[in-house]
């Protein structure tokens, strides 16, 4: 089996210090965190940016502080920016962290390839602002993150491959659980990836009590995982023990372990997903 | 086999005159055509007004008149509301001819149970926006028909009934084609209607092109089609022959003869969803 990919997302929208102390919320907690996990398994990380205040931030400078601080101590782990529409609704605001030049510019790039409701609010993307976000990600040679939260995503997929707007390899981030889309089941996850393209490369991430199920089953049959406090902040079922990054990052490597899977290197990502090596 | 349960879209929002001269616009065309229709096999119509100017509307006196002039005809044939937010937000707006009384007060109302892309726009409807516009249906005595465009739409569905917001039996719409949602494939069928609560009700509709096969999988599988201008302009897969709404409907109940299916009457679709019989 090949090495299994291990993506951390270590932070996200929503989390506050208030909910778990485990968050980490500055530029300086944020890269410090990856720098810890990188050392744990994790060959990729998908960031978010905090202002002073700890709220979501699409500036440019904050995310590029968080970029230089993580490749000065390691330049390996492959770093993806958030373009999330759920706070902001201007595609270009959206992209600002893909319009860094050189060595604060991010590997890969989020791309949610359809518009969905999350638990308590619409996550809206528009078809033209996905296409134009991939324009930006192809012109400045980012790669896409495919964010899949339900069937119709992968079809979606598909035409955007039509148009020529994503190019292989095309990596996956299929996403279970959240109320309104496919949820945390092997029928939904099989379904799925029965209509992924060729040359996907494909991880599981499951929302709030899901990721553990959803992990495992990206353990067990994907090319990897996402992990993290960004979906889900509690270690067990009954929500007794909040989680820490770290902590998350073991259950699954000690999972691979059981299985005997290795564990993907930054660099052996960085070869199979056909980015620049450092 | 239960009889097939015919649910004519004879209008929607973005057909236009200019398009093709077959779509009724007019509150006394959409009458007349649903009238015509319900001597064909139309069981239940669903309707979108259209002002003087041909555009979709949510004036609940254009809505108002169409009822009227269908029932000063046709009693019995089950009268669906639009409460689409293509082009409307508010959610009282599109509720509006929820309100209407007595003769004039539809007798089912569609509730789509997500956000999603259609294929150049989005459609946004948070889950709040749903929540209240099922609870307006259930305070007026309507019952919703349950637009679903992929799998996490029918989860969201489970949680309305979980909180008390939809009651059975349920009739479920399920929509395919469309390029961002579901397809019209067996194997999205097959999952999707795996995933149905218990007393569902069930319907296919297709999008463009994936009308003809949607609705054959419906007459051969479903509990009924949802079928018409609406959805489909076309009467062939190569797009030479503009369609009538009677030629769509047609064509089903020729399926349904040819597989010695019976067709519901409008009588008989109010005693299996429970509505008001007049």
């Amino acid at each position: 089996m090949q090495p299994l990919i291990i993506n951390l997302a270590p932070t996200g929208m929503i989390p506050t210090k208030a909910q778990t102390p485990h968050v980490p919320i500055s530029s300086t907690e944020i890269a410090e965190e990856t720098i810890t996990c990188a050392k744990l398994g994790v060959s990729m990380v998908h960031l978010h940016a905090r202002d002073e205040h700890g709220l979501p931030t699409t500036d440019a400078n904050l995310f590029a502080e968080i970029v230089s601080k993580i490749r000065e101590n390691n330049s390996e782990i492959i770093i993806t920016a958030t373009t999330s529409g759920r706070k902001v609704t201007d595609v270009e605001q959206r992209a600002s962290s893909l319009y860094l030049e050189h060595d604060l510019r991010p590997d890969m790039a989020s791309l949610t390839l359809g518009s969905m409701n999350f638990a308590s609010e619409a996550s809206v993307n528009s078809p033209a602002t996905i296409m134009r976000l991939a324009e930006i990600m192809q012109n400045k040679g980012i790669r896409p993150e495919l964010e899949v939260f339900d069937l119709g995503m992968i079809n979606f997929a598909k035409i955007m491959i039509d148009k020529g707007l994503i190019a292989p390899p095309y990596y996956f981030n299929i996403l279970l659980g959240n109320p309104a889309t496919a949820q945390a089941t092997m029928l939904h996850l099989a379904t799925m990836v029965n209509e992924l393209p060729h040359e996907s490369i494909w991880a599981v991430a499951g929302i709030g009590r899901f990721q553990t199920r959803a992990n495992a089953l990206g353990v067990v049959l994907g090319d990897g995982v996402r992990v993290g406090l960004e979906d889900n902040l509690w270690f067990d079922q009954e929500r007794t023990k909040l989680a820490t990054n770290p902590m998350l990052i073991h259950r699954i490597t000690a999972q691979a372990n059981s299985l005997g899977r290795p564990i993907a290197t930054a660099l052996e990502v960085r070869q199979r997903l056909g980015l620049q090596i450092w």
